[in-house]
């Protein structure tokens, strides 16, 4: 078998639907947690496909995620230092756990290249040695072409309790010295600390680390097989185009679909699971206090990022942004500052931020869904005040670039050039106003904004109306075939 | 000694030059402590000035302080829900310590009445009971008028390290079991713990309350026997008018003042000075830690105010306004969150905050210095961005008030009404600007903006220039008389 055999049938499917909410307020609804650029100058999503090119083209990767998120996702990795923008989306009608997604990759996947390969990959994770990753999903893919459902066993590190573990059984025939696998004894749940203690001292035990590696058609087969109801569903799918996937018959179809984990559905019962040990620089960037696990140290133990001004505090860490944050005598704390909130708790209670989330998910709050800043394929916008009646943004479109022929229904619209030249579409009129001039958007009127400079363009936005959600808008024509 | 000839010859003297650094980020150099609306509907300098009204006339009420802060405590009094508008103004050219304050004032008071009997009072103490501090101020009055030089001794409550005492000697001849009164022994230095306890089970010592009592001409006159170079300088107060003490000229000649506080150039060596032991619920609110004292607790132990959501949090202090402030598992901490800065610190570090106020008054950050939003006598103004060649506030305009006719060298300024009506001069013309309209004010052009309509008038200003601080401002016309 050839590498160029191999790569021809290679795909990534990216599960990319998490809202992150351990991150908030890092993270919102709309910007989970694989799309922050907390860990580098790219997101954690534009990482996990740069790690996997060298095997698989950018065309053969499929992201799936819900509509929404998709929209936001495709923004984040179009506008990289390297864009990506050759990758498919492929959305999940409703979010029903992993089996019924990954089910869905394989039949439109196995659609196109009946020998098709799947590198099924959380969007989320941080691997640290991506050549020794690169080499274990060859050696996985080569087993899913014999048949196998593959899954990396990483080697633990720790008594992890937060971790599910596979149980290595026999060596499978395929195993050698240099390319250890093994047939899977078993999954096990989290186990509790003395446990996971024996786990460790044994070598027997892995991570299960959510990574799986089979033939679309292997999978759809043990669907078939051990989940016939899923497989069913699928089948309806076939009926459906891809831009009906987002659809609320779609959504109909989905929801009869048991919400289950392809862990349990499907590899705990099959016989034929092989698991490759892996000894990866991995993380699952679970907490907020994974930031203390990656981003640089002072000399007394603190991660300080942003506008900070610390006296004297110990193993703590400090993250904000431009707004000033001054702390004191802190001790393993946590102080996370955004531009529309702030968080404060203690190292240890990290993973208890869901339960501020689910607060804040309850009331259906901003703070919860978006960040202040949004980008768009075009440049950003930051919200800087709302009121009864009004909303100002700043918007900052890039040179060259132009936002949708639009029109809102319920608001008009001023504008006042703060940096740059805008060039105005306002009806019939096409018009540029420079800096320190302004120009006014009635309601009902087809309008576009465009930046035909060589620097950025900044405008002060001030809507004015009875209604002044992001959903009032109407677009005819756009670069980026947005709708 | 009649009530009525008391009152004619009672001044009150509200030392307010104090920048409340450990208040910070509460208070700002330009909002300093006693101007904080954090324990009640009004500031605490207002509540300073409302609790001597019943012995003290308003118009023999005089706030001393530099000018820039002159300007806004005048501000925030005259827009209280009691307006004092009669109150009188002493600028001290520069801060040289309570002595050459005091002397100032006592220099001023004394030209007006010779007969005059000062209120020496802080301008951000808290008194529970008022209506003792009153009858004490009554009793130190008569002593006053006797020639002593009188100062309340506060019952001690805790052996308090923070706080200078004063040792009782002998009681005075107008000592009586209802009007205690004695000749001071002598001013004790902050003690440590130890002495402290001691001091708290004598019963001989006293807190040293910075509260004096005397006539304006016994402290002059003790000013030129103790402190010779003092009494030269304010002599030469005598040539300059009340409007010039801001002058350079003043500054020149005030700085050859020692900066000596009244009680070490004075009271520890005059041989006339009396205390009047008083019981008062009473606080300096020293440092944030006040907060958890004064204002209700939630059955934690919390003090929460604000946008602030909490889970299992302790004894602690979480002080916001409307932006999202989330706090998780906290114990015995301190969360104060403003627009433009959070302060994190435990409660025990309180009184180091000063720390954090050295940085920032050291780089002259903005955040040390004003608040984003800022009261001014017809309305307020809050800023919501500054960026290279802009700012943008709201601007809110009391109905039927107006800011003064004014001028601009250096900005223009783009005008968005969002609430209520504007009337707007603009050059020679004067036009109305409703509600979704906008106008634009060129750079060097006379304006007024004005609320002529019976609800508040919103705008959103754009300010365009290449120089945006608020000094860039002539004024022609002012219903405030503002300069």
């Amino acid at each position: 078998m050839s590498d160029s055999k191999n790569l021809k049938n290679l795909y990534g499917v990216i599960l990319a639907g998490g809202s992150g909410t351990r991150f908030w307020p890092l993270s919102r609804e709309m910007s989970p947690k694989q799309l922050l650029k907390v860990f580098g100058t790219e997101s954690l999503i534009w990482h996990t496909i740069k790690r996997i090119l060298p095997l698989v083209p950018q065309e053969q990767v499929y992201i799936v995620s819900n509509s929404k998120l998709a929209v936001e996702i495709r923004t984040n990795l179009i506008t990289g230092k390297e864009p990506f923008d050759k990758v498919g989306y492929l959305v999940e009608p409703e979010a029903r756990n992993t089996a019924p997604a990954i089910g869905l990759a394989a039949l439109h996947i196995e659609s196109i290249n009946p020998d098709a390969v799947m590198f099924v990959l959380p969007s989320d994770h941080i691997i640290g040695n991506p050549e020794d990753f690169l080499s274990s999903l060859k050696h996985a893919a080569s087993l899913a072409q014999a048949g196998y459902l593959v899954t990396l066993g990483l080697k633990p590190t720790r008594p992890e309790t937060g971790f599910g573990y596979i149980k290595v059984g026999d060596p499978l025939a395929e195993h050698s010295t240099a390319h250890p696998a093994y047939i899977v004894d078993r999954f096990v749940e989290k186990p509790d600390k003395e446990t996971a203690e024996q786990y460790l001292q044994s070598g027997e035990y892995f991570w299960n680390s959510g990574m799986f590696i089979f033939k679309a058609k292997t999978i759809l087969d043990e669907i078939k097989r051990l989940m016939p109801g899923l497989h069913n569903t699928l089948l309806r799918f076939k009926e459906l185009s891809l831009d009906e996937w987002g659809s609320e018959k779609a959504k109909d179809i989905f929801c009869e679909a048991e919400s289950t984990s392809i862990d349990y559905g499907i590899l705990e019962k099959s016989s034929n699971v092989a698991v490759i040990p892996v000894d990866l620089d991995w993380s699952d960037v679970g907490s907020l206090t994974a930031i203390g696990d990656f981003l640089e140290k002072d000399g007394a133990g603190n991660v300080i990022v942003g506008n900070v001004i610390d006296a004297e505090s110990k193993n703590s860490i400090i993250y904000g942004e431009d707004r000033l944050v001054a702390t004191l005598g802190l001790e393993d704390m946590i102080v996370i500052d955004t531009h529309d909130a702030t968080l404060v708790c203690p190292r240890n209670r990290a993973q208890d931020v869901r339960k501020i989330v689910d607060v804040l998910k309850a009331k259906n709050a901003e703070e919860y869904l978006v960040h202040r800043t949004m980008h768009r394929p075009w440049g950003c916008y930051t919200l800087l005040e709302r009121g009864p009646g009004f909303k100002i943004k700043i918007i900052e479109v890039k040179p060259g670039a132009r936002l949708s022929l639009q029109m809102h229904h319920h608001r008009s619209e001023h504008w006042v050039v703060i940096s740059g030249t805008a060039r105005v579409t306002r009806g019939e009129e096409v018009f540029n106003v420079h800096v320190n001039e302004s120009t006014f958007i009635p309601p009902s009127t087809m309008h576009r904004l465009e930046n035909p400079g060589m620097i950025p363009l900044k405008i002060i936005e001030v809507q004015n109306g009875e209604y002044l959600e992001e959903d009032d808008i109407v677009r005819t024509e756009d670069d980026y075939a947005r709708r």
